[in-house]
């Protein structure tokens, strides 16, 4: 942890009246190693959205909605005033933390090229102004700060990606030439792992290297990381148009570029385009061009996902078992039956290597469930009881493919008839959405209402997307493509995953979420739709079938008879049984 | 009709290589009167929706998806280019048209000024250059140019508006000071109109008198209009600080305006923007600031709309009467159904006024109905046949509201599967939306797909938006609230009228739309909702009942059995008997 005391004298010396935090780092990923978690070391939060502002007086902290319950929980309110990124973030509320002609400084690394406008344009209009600083101060004052993450980089083969890496920057290369670019600066680290085929273990459940990459108009790639963390194996994978640089070359190979160059406004950090600007570098905006070719998986990536979610479905089957069979659940916490949950996933053979978790698994019970990313710890891990309900949200990282799946139990099989209600009103969006064709064209925003409408009729809404991209063997949330009341980036197109989450949460008392993961294909007529590619059967004590149409009921049916047959044969015994139990027609 | 070799003669002699004909007249409104359809004039075509360019050697026309088979029964290809607005409209088409260093005439009355900001960007990459035009050579031709329309301007009393337009002013007045204006220049004659609580017969089927207005900060307004068009009783209507200017003084008030004034960039024309900015007066873009409080209609508004739909139901109900029990219906056409339901909705006895109909009725038969804003003529009129589908589309204007409704009826009672299947598809999609409670923040976009998931089911879609907003005795299309697939002006909110108007299309062969107003209400526990005010029954001839769930065949038979209750009463002999029958349960 950093002393706001000892930061705030470290504002003094650089002569700044404030410091921007926010919550990335230079490759602007969801996730960073704790080398870079500098709010947390700051306020305790632990969120994943973030960003906080230090003055000489105020410590001042938004989160959004999903966090609204749990920063509370993480945060000092004395020292802190939180606010929600929903109702007005930092940007809106500059003049309440900033006088005229005061100094806000700002790491250039840390903010993108598009903020930094942002932030430039609000301090102006309190007259104040913005500075960048060469020397982090939380660095300066970070007496524990971890090191850098700097683990072993290993090929993604082939048999993994379908594609190899000339492929792709071939197929790229000739998107940057029509668009008249020398070369494209590639930021986020999520990015140049697609692009190269690579991982590595930097950050916990994203199994990239951290690095910077510069892709040419001619296929070359300058790779920027430190050069003894490359494995053969990973050299060996490399075709010879990647050259290698330890990251403290890459201003110097920024500056040598010739021609224009991309770079994306909302990913890339402002001090590489500072870098470019000084250097004398004609910059172009454009969108990240990995985004879009790495949000359609080919082939081998989508036989992949549904691999890995039968998997996966293994483990979770496993672990329903154990939990309706328990002779003491009372005695299980929520602490445990994650570590349960990840024995499961760890303990089911399969060629493919798991390589840990993709995010931090959502163990809540009870009122729990209702904090949309609640993080169970030692302090807050409740025990389980008969008659409230868990909600489990988690998913592997295999070589094949990244899963993420939510599911909710009633703890001993007994559910109140309001738990039923919630969790059939959940579940009917749910179905609505996976069964629903849409033509092409159609962004996530069309279809969002699909799994509230059930609810809406009731007065009730989930404060959170509906779904999100995900990657493969990458990070858990990929954009372009996402399910919510916001308009849509991109068309979802065939090759696409999605997850189908929708929820009910009553603070205080329970949560619902029910979430699958959804492939995009192409029907014979041309229209679009979804393959459900998890296969995990739902609570049948939570089915309330007065609430369900015949139609309804014929599809989950159908999908539990689905389960059986594919998973089915990968069980036995008293797992197997319990499958058979669980997935038995509905009427 | 303009001559094109006359025209391209007038081009010459102004030094123009081409100029830019948009449908727009300088009001900006969707409807204009003949004198202002220069489009029109130029071209034939007759749709709602264009833009048309005419160069030296070429003429080019561009319509978005509504009309593209209408214009091609309207346009003369030989000599007309058509192009569709949604794939890349006259803007994207710049350097087919235009060569370097030519010149791009326009005329700055008939285009907005985010308008002309698009041509000059669009016409300097091409290296030409664009010129205002003090004289429009479209009028320089026209040779049997009606005069501008000059109709008596009469007050819409308090009984039919709810509100004295001093009432309105002040609110209007409090915002523009509370955004630092001294004054705003109202541009539409709909905005004028509902400030002034004023009315005239200038456009068929929008009952405004074309004028401007400037609204001052205090709430006084300099209304721009021939002083002999006002009647005693509007005089009388209006209070004091209304002050009349003939049109020829406006460019000088403009100009002695004081302080920052408002224009809304996306509906005020060109050349108020210039005026402006000649005299040194400083501009603020913002909204039309009549556009919200227009659409949230107030109580009497709200009762009016429903008072007005009522009355149109009964005069569709005789229609449908008459068209079901015609004893030689093969002796009717598209113009003669037209023409009766006109002389219903004429002989209607009520003490309201009414003012003729709200827009051109689209009286569509067979195959005719795919075109989605088919307009009737003597030429196209098919006669009537048992077996195939007639779809209307019509509205009136009364005092006290604007309707618009859609039925369609298989004629003869006879129908095909597909078409009771078309249909069926149809009416589950307009069902789902009008009994769907939503969350306030909701937008049009987010309930779009509810009238879209059945047919997507089956690979269908249609062209067009779900609803559009309705105006109280003034525009049937009226913003800012929409229903569609593109993302959203702004939030539904309880007193906005919207239709709800799905449809399915097969052309060359038949079309079904089915269209209710719906009026957003608020429930009880805060969520917003719609209470259907068109009370019309479906055709139960054209129901597939095995396409129907339970609880959509409950909703239609309480909707047939509000139609009764609170039609019935007004109606008798064969008509109540009609009503009867059609309205009978389902099932």
């Amino acid at each position: 942890m950093v002393d706001l005391n000892a930061f705030r004298d470290e504002l003094r010396r650089q002569g700044l009246n404030a410091f921007l935090v926010p919550m990335d780092d230079a490759h602007m990923g969801e996730y960073s190693p704790g080398s870079e978690r500098r709010i947390t070391a700051l306020s305790g939060f632990l969120g994943s959205a973030g960003f906080a502002v230090v003055t000489l007086d105020k410590a001042l902290i938004w989160t959004d909605s999903r966090y609204t319950i749990a920063i509370r929980l993480e945060v000092d309110e004395a020292v802190w005033t939180i606010g929600e990124i929903e109702s007005g973030g930092p940007l809106a509320s500059v003049s309440g933390f900033l006088k005229p002609s005061e100094v806000l400084g700002y790491d250039p690394q840390m903010h993108t090229i598009g903020g930094v406008e942002s932030w430039t344009q609000a301090v102006a209009k309190v007259e104040a102004s913005l500075q960048p600083v060469s020397l982090n101060p939380v660095d300066a004052v970070w007496r524990d700060q971890p090191a850098p993450p700097a683990t072993p980089v290993v090929p993604h083969g082939l048999e993994y990606s379908g594609r190899s890496s000339l492929d792709k920057r071939r197929a790229l290369a000739a998107s940057l030439s029509k668009q008249g670019l020398g070369a494209q600066v590639i930021n986020q680290s999520d990015s140049v792992a697609w692009l190269l085929n690579a991982r590595a273990d930097d950050i916990a459940g994203l199994p990239v290297p951290r690095s910077f990459a510069t892709l040419h108009a001619d296929g070359a790639v300058d790779w920027f990381i430190r050069p003894e963390r490359i494995t053969d194996a990973m050299h060996q994978a490399l075709d010879n148009r990647v050259v290698i640089f330890p990251p403290e070359e890459m201003n110097a190979r920024l500056g040598q570029l010739g021609g224009r160059v991309g770079l994306d406004r909302t990913t890339c950090n402002a001090a590489i385009a500072e870098t470019l600007h000084d250097a004398g570098v004609e910059v172009v905006a454009n969108t990240d061009p990995v985004v879009l070719p790495r949000a359609i998986k080919n082939e081998t990536e989508q036989q992949g996902a549904r691999d890995a979610q039968r998997r996966d479905a293994r483990a979770m089957i496993r672990f329903s078992r154990w939990l309706a069979e328990h002779p003491a659940i009372e005695q299980e916490s929520e602490l445990s039956v994650a570590a349960a949950l990840l024995a499961f996933r760890e303990q089911n053979p399969d060629p493919v290597p798991m390589n840990g978790i993709s995010f931090n698994t959502i163990s809540a019970f009870a009122g729990h469930a209702a904090i949309a990313h609640y993080a169970v710890s030692e302090d807050s891990s409740l025990p389980l009881a008969k008659g409230q309900m868990l909600l489990v949200d988690s998913g592997g990282q295999y070589h094949n493919g990244t899963t993420d799946i939510t599911r909710v139990w009633a703890i001993g099989g007994q559910a109140t008839d309001r738990q039923r209600r919630d969790y059939s009103l959940t579940l009917k969006g749910h179905l609505a959405l996976a069964r629903q064709a849409f033509p092409t064209g159609t962004m996530g925003h069309h279809l969002d209402v699909l799994t509230r409408q059930f609810m809406w009729a009731e007065g009730m809404d989930f404060q959170h997307g509906t779904g999100h991209g995900i990657g493969s063997y990458l990070s858990v949330h990929e954009g372009p493509q996402g399910i919510s009341k916001k308009p849509g980036k991109a068309a979802l197109q065939a090759g696409m995953l999605l997850s189908n989450e929708p929820g009910i949460y009553r603070e205080g008392e329970s949560g619902v979420r029910i979430e699958n993961v959804e492939l995009v294909v192409t029907r014979d007529d041309g229209f679009l739709a979804f393959e459900t590619l998890t296969l995990v059967p739902y609570d049948r004590n939570l089915i309330d079938l007065s609430l369900l149409t015949p139609e309804e009921i014929a599809q989950i049916d159908a999908y539990h008879a689905r389960a059986l047959a594919e998973i089915g044969p990968d069980l036995d015994g008293a797992d197997l049984d319990h499958l058979r139990q669980t997935t038995e027609p509905l009427a």
